[in-house]
């Protein structure tokens, strides 16, 4: 490879580094009105009286919109998998406005002012009654006979789902065991608390279109749930998401959107922009689910798991959102990572509450499954006295396991074995898993811990997987990409730019990438999420740079009469590929494709493709801890993760990738937990109380890769967005336990939780 | 035809009418500076001092720049058909701003400042001296040996050439004519005076890209002729070209890119706005050519035309602009419209001089030249004692004509005989002729007169003509139509819908185009001009056209069984075309081809065609007048122009433009002239003085097409957007020969120069 797998710099690095970059913020234009959302101060009722009189006598205030001056849709505000679909969908359970608050920050009125001042004081003159009804925080409350529905004919039930694999009937099959272990774990909601808040700024254009500015991470779903919820066609909504401030998953949801887009209709096309506070969006965009694992796990003497059985409940909040799909996922990602050899068994249950509603996040419920199923893996290792390392290699997953859950697919490449190696190397395993391992009885004690995952790539065949890409030779020989996948923050326009150099030849800084996703001008591409865009999107560019280059080489040939096949482009010329001899220049050959006679033709290239494979990604973090037992602090000696993400096609930015995901791992398992009072009224929805590892929090984290190549990626390579997200959290649970000798089973491992339970095991 | 033929409403019109449609001017950004430029005050000479160190420190004045601040690069202002080669072109003869300064209003200095009057001041406060030069106002004076060469090594000859067609040596030929004529005639300058100014606003982008969104006719040809001038490369510079008021070929020249360009290049990349006041436009940008012609015709006792010569001499002004070919065109139209049976000789010669700069206006030097045939045929026919309509019968082009100056391309869709008939029905020929031709005496006299046109449709073969376009069907059943042609105002944009739905079977309201041409998202398309737009870029929306239908009925025979040949679409549905039975919705096919897992594939086609044809529009014009002898004014009782403009695509638009073009001719022969003073000071650059016809002076129009079908065009149609412009002047003139006797060889035939003509001629 010439141009991939170099750390080169991001194209956007000075613009942003300058503050040129153009974000939904900097977009302000003339006479924009300041839009906020009236939210619920309760969590769960009826609205029986709204008056927004005072508010609209108000001056300043443009316009005030209320459930009753939306349509009365229902939509599901997601982009995937279900709600690519035309259909409403099953999970379609949301209105833009409501009328029935089913969260504390439920959005049930809107006001646009000519400033922010205005607009708070005008929330502020809105009269709101409410019969209040229970509210319920977690499944097994909600899911009690003879609640109130927070959804007609739920009964507080999202989804289920179950399948047993294997032919050997379970009971039987856990008889059969030398062991069974059975364990319980409960993985507690965060937030994504991505840099950029959602944002969104709408108006109506010449056309009477209603066009939104947004912080998205997919533009086309955007436009097509904005539309539906607005009773508009697809036309009738232009979607242009500009520079934007991570997601994370939070903005694969329409949350703002179609409420900007209501209050312009409102304010008779003005411009409109909602910006919302930390604060707000920290209740009210989406969170991490809540989820409550029990995991049994029967294996023989050798070590060798025969049957296990895994049963969630997840926790949606107060709509669907991504629906059932999250727990689902969990199911096959259990099912899969350390096969059993007679049978498997997994229930998935959703449930309803009325705590904020949950959504994607980075590596969609993985993070939960793999914190539950790594922790009682070294908890079965334990019992079975054998060394969690060794236990994994006799489990995992082999070069090619058949999937029944994925059209029988073939895993053909997988490198977990190789991580986990590299992972135990790394931190020092067997020297260090000894030397703790001697009784420790000080108040500050060590240990390592170790836990793998595996992770598929983008959401085939459970949804279409597809891309697009744009190329354009201009007649300076640079070449224009123009991409259907939305760069957010993670750097997919800068390997984008890399395959395009590396399939055309044509030099990385003369390709030159269109940052801004317009749905009038980008091709179609489902977005940024499930680690799919250099997978998926990445097969688009493959496609377009090969057209892309043969056109260029059919002019050379034509205008040297060498051969196709003996030409080659290297660094902007046209070189005979044996004797290296320049031919022509590209530059030529691009300007000529303008303006010859005898050669015009611009040299373009529009492609989609429709990608019908998957392919996992797999991985090892490896954690070395000390654990002040006084105080329950946790502190982080000495981390790694190690992925076989199959090519690496930018050192540096999956290095980047990894140290986030690292980090956001370690926020969930030691320090983040969203809380809540027993009203479903948040308690820490800031920066300050709710605590996201800082820099000083943050230790050195050590960043491995084990190359594959992986033969259904467009350049061998695999997921990398998401899995750095999972399995940290597990690594260092596993090594509080070698530490201390305490199985801390839910998350966070903060250091009240911490101190509680050393309390408890009798360590203090 | 289902959609075209029909007088369908422009998709812009209530965008336009009610005010929403975005016009450069309407793009104000926060902070935007005003640009104002310094324009010369005398006409020729250099500076010998420019100091701008007292409007420097005048406060809110950002950045000033003078000829040392830019490239020293010499650069053609214009789009085709020269320019649109890569090299730097014979005529590249002009430099941003200048020190050398060879029309009064030449370009010396540029200002940015916070508002218009800071600017204005500052441009009162910067000084400069002059070393003053002879001023050349006509071809004569600077083409005498021993003159200023305005520019180096030019003789102050811009361009010079000459074809003989025929076999017969030219003298021989006239001495075998029964009767040879000699005529000269002389058109002066007017000025294009479309409703918007010049304007244009630059800015650099995050990306510093310097983005220039400009009211221009050719977005793509500004791009590469900007970023040559300004020493960048293509990709450097990005143009957007919004709602725009009109150009008449003003606008395929860069007149103030550049310069707006270069001050946001010395502000720091701030946005700036030049925004043009009429007074600096009308002497700012470019005049329609003055061009004198002799003429001498040889005909037979029968009235056939057996030799002919045609010697004209153009100011170009003080820039070449378009160069030479204005003057050449018009050697060919001399030739073709009634060919000669021995020999043509044509001679064509274009001059520097120290007026401002002409270029293309409306029909490209064929107002000027048909002026003077038409008027010379009439004296011919008189002095043969023949009609003048049975005189242009027996001499005019034949099917069949085979053009030796078009590569020998065969004629064979020609309707100028029908064309003649009917505009001498529409006048009343054979009675009025009649009756005015007794002897008149009275103040007030009437005649009749007729003029024919030839013209040809865009550019081939003289330049490439190349257009593209591309389609996409939305979820929705839309389809959205972007194009690299250029919507001025004259409706190509109204007629692309409608051939868009003509071929796909779409309706004309579900195709959606984009207005808005913009370098980075429009496929290639050199513009509007040369009446190229339905001729040329219609081919690529009937090629794309065809792909869109062509897959929407591949689905529909995937989805039903029936062949894709008993498949057709009618207004969004596909039936089968025997039984007429609905076989499936559009909208459900597009649908599908976004989420459907079986059927995705985004229907869409980006097209670029390249047409090596051209086909010539014809046409007559007949007018009634009455003339005023004691005040010369001239009273038009009745006047029509009859085209066969081939089909006809849209008869309200067609009208429009024959409207708008008869409105300019009459112009052109009755009111306007840009007059100057012996320094080659403008007297009457302003709407007030400079007699535009306003709705006062503007008779009813009477307009009638034949309608041919052209096989080389998309949908059988030719030019018609500038020939309306070309012959009612001299169907005026051949009127007021008739009412009065007199030959008035000169434009304007205005009040004053026909009151002098009939002093002179007695009848006063």
């Amino acid at each position: 490879m010439k141009t991939l797998g170099k750390s080169l710099k991001r194209p956007d690095a000075i613009t942003k580094v300058t503050g040129k970059a153009k974000y939904v913020a900097d977009y302000q234009v003339k006479n924009m009105l300041v839009g906020k959302i009236l939210r619920s101060n309760i969590a769960h009722g009826h609205i029986t009286k709204i008056d927004v009189s005072k508010a609209k006598a108000l001056p300043g205030v443009v316009a005030i919109i209320s459930a009753d001056d939306v349509p009365d849709i229902k939509f599901q505000p997601t982009g995937l998998p279900i709600a690519s679909y035309p259909e409403p969908g099953m999970h379609a359970d949301k209105n833009i406005l409501t009328n029935y608050v089913r969260f504390y920050g439920d959005e049930i009125a809107a006001v646009a002012a000519v400033d922010v001042l205005t607009a708070r004081k005008a929330l502020e003159l809105i009269e709101v009654e409410y019969e209040e009804l229970p509210v319920y925080l977690n499944p097994q409350d909600a899911m009690t006979e003879g609640t109130v529905e927070i959804h007609p004919d739920s009964k507080n039930v999202l989804g289920r789902n179950e399948f047993t694999i294997g032919e050997t009937d379970l009971a039987e099959a856990f008889e059969r065991c030398d062991l069974v272990r059975e364990d319980e774990f409960m993985v507690n909601p965060v937030q994504h608390c991505q840099m950029e808040n959602h944002i969104a700024y709408a108006y109506m254009d010449e056309k009477e279109r209603v066009v939104i500015v947004t912080s998205t991470q997919i533009p086309h779903i955007v436009r097509r749930v904005t539309a539906h919820a607005l009773g508009l066609t697809a036309n009738q909504v232009r979607i242009i998401k500009p520079y934007i401030g991570g997601g994370f998953g939070s903005k694969t949801d329409v949350c703002i959107e179609a409420i900007v887009a209501s209050l312009t209709l409102a304010a008779g096309g003005k411009p409109v922009l909602i910006d919302m506070e930390r604060e707000e969006c920290m209740i009210g965009t989406r969170l991490r689910h809540a989820i409550q694992f029990k995991i049994k796990t029967g294996v023989n003497r050798e070590g060798r798991i025969l049957a296990k059985e895994m049963i969630s409940v997840s926790n949606t909040g107060a709509y669907a959102s991504h629906g059932h799909d999250i727990a689902s996922k969990g199911g096959g990602n259990f099912f899969r990572t350390y096969p059993a050899e007679l049978v498997t068994h997994f229930e998935g249950t959703t449930a309803y509450t009325n705590l904020p509603p949950a959504g994607a996040m980075r590596a969609y419920g993985i993070p939960q499954v793999n914190f539950a199923v790594e922790s009682h893996m070294d908890d079965v290792a334990s019992a079975l006295g054998m060394d969690p390392v060794v236990f994994r290699k006799i489990n995992m997953i082999q070069e090619g396991f058949v999937d029944p859950l994925k059209r029988n697919m073939v895993i053909e490449n997988i490198g977990l074995d190789q991580c986990l190696d590299k992972a135990k190397d790394y931190i020092g395993w067997d020297k260090k898993r000894k030397q703790y391992s001697k009784c420790q009885t000080g108040d500050r004690r060590r240990g390592v811990g170790i836990a793998c995952f595996s992770y598929g790539t983008a959401v085939w065949p459970y949804d279409l997987e597809v891309a697009g890409a744009r190329m354009k030779l201009d007649p300076d020989g640079t070449l224009q990409l123009t991409m259907g996948a939305t760069e957010i923050g993670q750097g997919s326009d800068t390997v984008f730019c890399q395959m395009a150099s590396e399939i055309t030849g044509i030099a990385y800084e003369h390709v030159l990438i269109e940052h801004i996703n317009d749905t009038d001008h980008s091709p179609f591409d489902t977005g940024a999420y499930a680690s799919r865009q250099c997978y998926v999107s990445g097969q688009a560019v493959k496609k377009a740079g090969l057209e892309i280059r043969n056109q260029i080489l059919e002019r050379a040939e034509h205008l040297s009469g060498i051969k196709v096949k003996d030409l080659d482009i290297v660094a902007g010329q046209i070189v005979e590929v044996n004797s290296k001899r320049l031919v022509i220049s590209l530059m030529d050959i691009a300007l000529k494709s303008y303006c010859s006679m005898e050669l015009f033709g611009v040299i373009k290239s529009e492609v989609q493709v429709d990608v019908r494979s998957t392919a996992y990604a797999f991985g090892a973090s490896a954690a070395e801890v000390e654990v002040d037992i006084k105080t329950g602090r946790v502190e982080i000696l000495n981390i790694c993760n190690v992925h076989d993400s199959g090519t690496i096609l930018n050192p540096m930015l999956a290095k980047g990738q990894v140290h986030g995901g690292m980090s956001m791992s370690l926020g969930l398992g030691l320090s983040e937990v969203m809380l809540f009072n027993d009203k479903g009224k948040p308690l820490n929805n800031n920066l300050l109380d709710y605590k996201l590892p800082t820099i000083m929090d943050t230790p050195d984290f050590g960043v491995e890769f084990v190359e594959t190549y992986e033969p259904t990626g467009p350049f061998g390579n695999k997921a990398l967005g998401e899995p750095p997200a999972i399995s940290p959290a597990a690594a260092v649970r596993n090594a509080i336990l070698q530490a201390t000798g305490v199985r801390v089973n839910q998350t966070p491992m903060n250091p009240q939780s911490l101190f509680e339970r050393f309390t408890l095991e009798g360590l203090i």
